[in-house]
């Protein structure tokens, strides 16, 4: 059975034909968004195209997994490694590698390079066609990826004879021999990565030169957050989030403190002066809590001498700010004290310390 | 200006007279009553007895502190000793301790042994009467004690020749030098900690021979819960949750996990199937998370690769049973799989054994 749509419009006739009135302005527009729906449209056959062309003796190294291979179906032991972690010293080594496409510049017909990103870490990729290597219709294929799809990438890792400057932290290619579609992304994608990674300062130097480069603006970045969160920014954010509550975590243990995790859902409300989120407990009044004070003095009462807690706080005061958090995560800390409340002090200046001395030395790539 | 209220009411005449259907179980308990009346004022006096008795030379040796000295006014330089670290190793050095009262056992007017008590350990404290050293008025003194005052214990650490049984972990003793009280507690105190520290194994062993010992029930531990939380099982509870959390968070951040913290507030409920605590968000209509699913696998689709999370869980499901929790702290795990299941169930087998080897390390003394 022929689908009778067809799979590519024609491009010779414009839509609109017989009137004067439309300016050349309204025919570039209407040719723009021709251009665009056939682009969608070649990027969505794309799959069957290639898999059309079986003529490739070498169609085995590329092109994409079938759905049913992607279902848990056996271990194969292959051993994937982590963009993050190639370095210049895997030089001559086998890679396999998977991460999202973040972009694909094609070279003529015989290049293209693949910029592969994984948990914020981006390697650059190249696909050169050499013979019973890699085919044309291999580099056709990689460049019929869209932004943000996944891929397998198999290759050797080599060191560039001039330096990346481009996407890359680290200083080596990988030469493709084999690359897989594991998972396609829509073609357009609400937000784009790479705009949504610039900083103010990068937009704001670009204009200065006469260039306008795209801004995300907050709204469309927190409509669409799991894009957003891929940025090198929040990656950032988020992983040092985690270092902090940590180093925190684990200093404290070191000096005897306990961690504890008190009710949140509490019976009235936990200090006053402010504001307070109430709810209906089965019947009964019942407050969020607005700080574990009550809890931790209980705990020092019941004989821990030192706790800490890390866990939300519910805060409902209204706002006129953007800055007032109604949930926020708490890093809170109780410890008795012998005989001067200097010794708090020692105790979160030396906690200080030790957070930025760790961060320093463990998050410099973050 | 003297008080007219008498301290002490006469313990001769019985309240109540003149009437012969009086029983004797009456008489008794008003009897009982009035004892313990007598008891708590003379608990409340205490003090002043013993500082009245100015003529001991060694008076600076014991007594209560000041209020005022209790204030932080100077770091002094003091350095305590836990109780839960005098070793034997520490034979003949000079310690100070500060703990609370767990026992005090007055062995006629010169010898007193006092069981101090801190984060759970306690250590057995012999007070003797000696020359120039330690006076009856300061055996006086330790034996006005109520329990669970805390108290500050200066002593030499000695191995005592017959292995100690009540109520220390370690085989020494501390022999007591100087002795004050930090915080005296009130003389009747709700719960008894000896009597809830006992399992129910302990009082039905009792009862087999005929001996009724106190059983602490629920309700009242949880409306004691501070003294309830200072018994040895409550200590270890808390304590080993305390680990539990650690060693969960380190084997995860070992493989790579990135630890999030997800909103509790959200618009919607978070999974079907279970009941959610519906609140009011300033107009808007809000639940309490049931689970950090969504969240959870937004940070996967955000490139985070492998997330993990420790905080509160709200479910609102009626329950006729004693075990069900509308709150209660989830440790939650979420990974990418790169093709079969058994990925995730190597991580989580490696982390339950990883959990089970370090608390049976570290957690046989909690």
């Amino acid at each position: 059975m022929e689908s009778e749509k067809p799979q590519n419009p024609s491009p010779m006739e414009p839509q609109e034909e017989g009137s004067n009135k439309i300016s050349k302005k309204e025919a570039a527009k209407l040719e723009r968004q021709r251009r665009r729906q056939e682009a969608a449209a070649a990027a969505a056959t794309a799959v069957s195209i290639v898999s059309i062309e079986e003529s490739d003796p070498l169609s085995g190294n590329y092109g994409d997994v079938e759905l049913i291979d992607l279902q848990s179906k056996a271990v194969t032991g292959r051993k994937w490694t982590e963009v993050g972690s190639v370095t210049p010293e895997m030089k001559d080594e086998v890679v396999l590698i998977r991460g999202r496409v973040q972009t694909i510049r094609p070279v003529g017909k015989k290049i293209a390079f693949v910029v592969v990103r994984e948990r914020g870490f981006t390697v650059q990729c190249v696909l050169t066609v050499k013979l019973e290597l890699v085919s044309s219709q291999m580099v056709k294929y990689a460049t019929s990826l869209s932004k943000e799809s996944i891929v397998d990438v198999e290759g050797v890792v080599t060191i560039p004879e001039k330096p990346i400057t481009g996407a890359t932290q680290q200083q080596v290619e990988v030469q493709i021999s084999k690359l897989y579609g594991v998972n396609r992304a829509v073609p357009t994608l609400p937000i784009n990565i790479e705009d949504a990674a610039r900083s103010e300062v990068e937009i704001e130097q670009a204009l200065e030169k006469g260039e306008q480069l795209v801004r995300v603006n907050q709204d469309t970045r927190l409509n669409f957050r799991i894009l957003d969160m891929r940025t090198p920014a929040n990656q950032g954010i988020f992983r040092i989030q985690c270092q902090v509550e940590n180093i925190f975590r684990q200093f404290l243990l070191s000096e005897g403190f306990v961690g504890i995790h008190t009710p949140k859902l509490i019976g009235g409300s936990s200090e006053g002066g402010s504001a307070v989120f109430r709810l209906d407990y089965k019947g009964q009044p019942a407050c969020l809590a607005q700080s574990p004070q009550l809890h931790k003095q209980m705990a020092i009462c019941g004989d821990f001498g030192r706790v800490f807690e890390v866990g939300p706080v519910f805060r409902a005061e209204d706002s006129f700010t953007h800055r007032h958090l109604c949930e926020f995560t708490g890093l809170d800390v109780e410890m008795e004290i012998k005989e001067h409340y200097s010794e708090v002090m020692d105790v979160v200046d030396c906690l200080f310390v030790a957070m930025f001395d760790s961060l320093n030395e463990n998050a410099k790539g973050t």
